[in-house]
């Protein structure tokens, strides 16, 4: 039987065609709104996926924008009555529902304190939507597997839009326009030599800049659908201290991207497999996977800015493979609904 | 044979001592300055055991100052070159070293950008120490097991100090006098029941508020120390996706200081035992310790803001426990130095 999860990673290639389209005269209008306004600081209130999706918006922000970014600790307005001094700061609000009560209410107090504010979600009357300034909608369709996969990469791709329009471009690129293709390629592929991963409990995920969205987002699909036991780290985050755990046979999932930090992730997965005997996954061109005890070939070059919404779908396919494997059911979770009632 | 780290951790009441006597006069001196600069963000560069103290760091910034707070991706500044605007922007650089080359380079860059910089280290010679506007002494006397933990409270106390004076506070509160003889009562109480984790292979740390970042060092600590897999969560993430993994029997750590967050940790207490049949570590008073597997009963009551320099000392104790329980050497963890490099 084909998973609700299996079904909507396949949509996505549709739903960035869609965001292209139809979404992309609403972010030109909110982003050129947003920059008469004006705005130093960004702080971006989201949970669970929408948070990695923020996390992304963070490298955007500040390396492509120079714009010092926060991610709020919703607790700082919903458990500790923080006064904030938010004039100038843009306040965003990510959640696929709009309902996640932690992210509506920083959003709403934000508002409050005088604060610009944008949210963003896959549902237009979600009561986030409603309660900010701006709002962007994600067009994913409705998302009925517990898991969120589609929501995620429509979330990256209008953030990299707004950031565009952010920057003074008033027509989309010719490599964004390309991104329906390049994931309906990165589809076509299939991950190599996962079956060993059977009866893994753990997985530690790496990647380094941009693709460190990718792989928390990664972690997380792994913990929800496949329930292992997941972590994730930028590579030298890793170095850090945490390298220390990773003995022989230990399974790291690493994230090669193109670009900047690609040598610093070649050299990571050579000391990892010489040094430590450890197992690796890698997600990347074909000399980044030749090492790999699995791997998952990415078609094509993409500029380094774009790649997380193209890396995140192996892991993806992975976590929604394990978990079928494991005799899981990836579409219900224990324990989780789509909608989490947090303060 | 007593470790290093052990004889550290009880050095930690005669350095919070010697902060609160010989490093206030600086303290106050900077903050003052500081304030007569004027800023109106915050961003924090940081690693490993310090990038835990820069998200306690966060909560004290934005609780109690109303100051948004952003963690720093050194590789803005490193990989990306990122044209930051940090005009109004306090960078503070924190390592224990003071030669965590990313963190300097990211200190070195937003001066020359314009930002007012301030560095807290352990040397006061260090590379750090020297390229910031200001500077903040640890005074822990030097560290020399690998793995940090009387550098780490020692940060804590002082960021705690420094929100003090630039609230206007001039003068040591009655509660920050006796963090020296409440972390002498912490040192002299036990774990209790630890020897069921002697084979455990990974653990989550829980908590919430001020307290994720004793979360977050508990799970480095275990990772660097006990080659455990550890990751921490706040209880609101938690319940955002990873809950799924926890299972019968999954050991997960939990951090159940006074305060606010209190009521959600005892929530979460009470579901894990009875919804998931975790094995709880409890770290907390002792209504909160009552229905755990193993428990350190934290003896008197603080305040919340100072409780995460007290709740560090268990996870710490825990830690090299289980490190020699497992046949490891604290002191000397494989793959680590005294002085990471990374960029």
């Amino acid at each position: 039987m084909t998973t609700r999860m299996h079904q909507e990673i396949h949509e996505q290639p549709e739903v960035l065609a869609r965001i292209l389209d139809a979404g992309w005269p609403e972010v030109l209008e909110a982003g050129r709104a947003l920059q008469s306004r004006g705005f130093r600081f960004v702080m971006l209130a989201a949970r669970g996926t929408s948070d990695n999706a923020a996390y992304y918006a963070k490298y955007l922000f500040e390396n492509l924008l120079g714009i010092p970014t926060a991610l709020a600790s919703p607790s700082a307005f919903t458990l500790y009555g923080a006064e904030m001094d938010l004039r100038n700061v843009l306040v965003v609000g990510i959640s696929q529902s709009g309902e996640s009560p932690d992210v509506l209410e920083t959003v709403r107090r934000a508002r409050g304190m005088g604060a610009p504010t944008l949210s963003i979600t896959n549902d237009e009357s979600s009561s986030l939507a409603e309660v900010a300034d701006f709002h962007l909608f994600l067009r994913a369709g409705e998302e009925r597997s517990v898991a969120a996969t589609k929501t995620y990469t429509a979330a990256l791709l209008v953030l990299y839009l707004l950031i565009e329009v952010l920057r003074g471009n008033d027509e989309l690129g010719d490599d964004v326009r390309q991104l329906p293709d390049w994931s309906q390629g990165v589809l076509a592929e299939t991950w190599q030599g996962v079956e060993r991963y059977r009866y893994a409990e753990c997985m530690t995920v790496v990647s380094r800049g941009y693709n460190l969205a990718t792989a928390k987002e990664a972690a997380l699909k792994l913990m929800e659908t496949s329930y292992l036991f997941a972590d994730a780290f930028s590579a030298a985050d890793l170095r850090h201290g945490p390298i220390a755990m990773i003995g022989r046979d230990f399974p790291v999932l690493t994230l090669v991207p193109p670009g900047t930090g690609r040598s610093v992730m070649m050299e990571l997965v050579d000391s990892l497999i010489d040094e430590r005997g450890a197992e690796l996954l890698v997600i990347g061109d074909r000399e980044a996977t030749e090492k790999a005890s699995a791997s998952f070939t990415m078609p094509g070059e993409h500029p380094e800015e774009l790649s997380p919404i193209l890396y995140a779908i192996p892991p993806q396919i992975l976590a929604e493979g394990l978990s079928r494997i494991k005799g899981r059911d990836p579409d219900s979770p224990r324990g989780l609904s789509k909608v989490t009632e947090t303060w």
